[in-house]
């Protein structure tokens, strides 16, 4: 966030990287309305409104004209369902991967604060916008060998198409989570709701899963937190899938990453109206010093392992973000 | 540009993708500085002051924490010597190559126009800032297999290392050429005097070579060039080590890319104030018909080839960068 003029300026930037955030097979439309979707969240996470990007692509030389076209078609489809403008940027070759990297830069109208990170209290209760895990097990089916079947010339997905027998309800559920996945749809206006009506203490975009971007909430404004796990909106996708997957729902739902929903903190006297808004709950903010925990809803208590997708240790189909800290400077 | 609030905001945005624009045997706190430094270029071009800039950084598994721990710093020393902040970013895992992508944002103060690439006229005078092709010149060396020797704990360079035998002005001028590669100085100033003199009609800053720079500057403002040859100034460097790398010298200038100089156009009435500041004229803006030329100075003309680094049709040592048109979208 930064001041200047009558208004106040806020500025996000987010890298997508071959074969860590995307495969080349992924359709490459999609992964132009995708690459500016995460971005665009960042900034609606903040509550303010998006005016401008600017694009750096290095582009490998065995990268096709249909591909590039279809991914800058994709860019330029979501920049105008936004109402952003390209404002600049750099083209550039690459050796190996396609990078796609991209700076919003919005606007931040009216007098309230924007929505950050640090200012949530112990005592204040923890929301989220929608169910969790549907994007992760879209990532899950892909590695497992399921492939979107498109339409609309490379536009939608129509189908999601098992790489062995599946049963409908599979099938169905596998399209939903495929689209999550490559076409995911940030809660653009949210935040701008959020932060009008100061309903909320503090808001980030849920991109590492719950239980690491709940340690970045948790760890900037300087509180532990309590997750009642039986609470947690696991999608009907995960509930359906990890099975087949070999993974289990709520472990999608807490360490899958790519939501894109809202984490939201808020005081209490403000929580009823939150959940007018069909927020839903999955816990409250508590003292520093008890930590992450999440209950499992029968009096147990466990330490919530703040994993999720931090790529720097995990196989390259891992997609987590972390932005570089001022302190690194 | 951007309009908004009082002042207007600037933005650019710059990648730097190894073995395209750097190898990983290059010092890598000389890096981190070049990184901001080419971005800054971007901003004080148009005469603007930059104020804050967004890092994201995709890096690959085998990179060392001493090699980061340096680029970091590298980028924290030209961030402190340039007054801007980082505001933000992001930090991924690659696959293959380092990639450094940065948007430095930046204000123009008070009311003039900004300096941009579509104000010329025919008839205007064309001058650059300093001797072109040092650069060019550095990073043949390295081709070549000179390398630099590093003091201050990698934080400047002592010498240059010649693979073979070499004289001592081959190696006094290739540690200029080596310095002037890996470590640039942007003309921060000179934007914004040019700016708030109102001197010039259109400036950029040759970052492809004066060719290519040229071809874009005459493209913006619907102009033709013509470059005298002879006026073209070539630095000590490309002047002395040329042959010994079996190239031209006027090539090296002409083509040679990362000068980091400004291109300006200039109204006639006003070429004797721009050359009290010291600046070099190399040649005059012409009708658009007449296309982009240069003239021997013996009553030869020829077209100027619009080469330079174009790196989707060079070798992975090329270097040049290209904005995405809003065009594209």
């Amino acid at each position: 966030v930064a001041r200047g003029g009558r208004g106040r300026q806020l500025a996000a930037a987010d890298g997508l990287v071959e074969s860590i955030h995307f495969r080349r097979d992924e359709p490459p439309f999609l992964l132009g309305r995708k690459a500016l979707a995460v971005n665009l969240s960042d900034i609606a996470a903040m509550g303010g409104r998006p005016r401008r990007f600017l694009l750096t692509l290095a582009i490998p030389s065995d990268l096709t004209p249909a591909y590039l076209d279809a991914l800058v078609a994709g860019l330029a489809d979501a920049a105008a369902e936004a109402g952003v403008l390209l404002a600049g940027g750099d083209t550039c070759a690459s050796p190996g991967p396609l990078m796609i990297s991209i700076t919003v830069l919005g606007e931040l109208p009216g007098a309230e604060a924007p929505l950050t990170r640090s200012g949530a209290r112990a005592g204040d209760g923890l929301y989220v916008s929608g169910p969790l895990g549907v994007s992760a097990t879209g990532r899950a089916l892909l590695e497992a060998g399921w492939r979107p079947a498109m339409a609309r010339r490379g536009r939608t997905i129509d189908r999601a198409v098992p790489p062995g027998e599946a049963t409908l309800t599979q099938r169905t559920r596998a399209r939903e989570a495929l689209r999550a996945h490559l076409d995911p749809r940030p809660r653009l206006d949210l935040g701008r709701h959020l932060r009008a009506r100061r309903l909320a203490s503090a808001a980030m975009d849920l991109s590492d899963g719950l239980a690491m971007d709940l340690r970045r909430l948790t760890d900037a404004s300087g509180t532990g937190a309590r997750v009642i796990g039986p609470a947690v909106p696991i999608g009907d996708a995960p509930r359906a899938l990890a099975a087949l997957l070999g993974r289990e729902p709520i472990d999608l739902a807490l360490h899958g990453g790519e939501d894109y929903e809202l984490l939201i903190a808020v005081p209490p006297h403000r929580e009823a109206r939150l959940e007018r808004l069909g927020l839903l709950f999955v816990g409250r903010l508590t003292p520093r010093r008890t930590g992450l925990v999440i209950a499992d809803g029968v009096g147990g208590v466990s330490r919530l392992r703040p994993a999720g997708f931090d790529h720097f240790n995990r196989p390259p189909t891992g997609r987590g973000r972390g932005a570089p800290s001022p302190a690194m400077l």
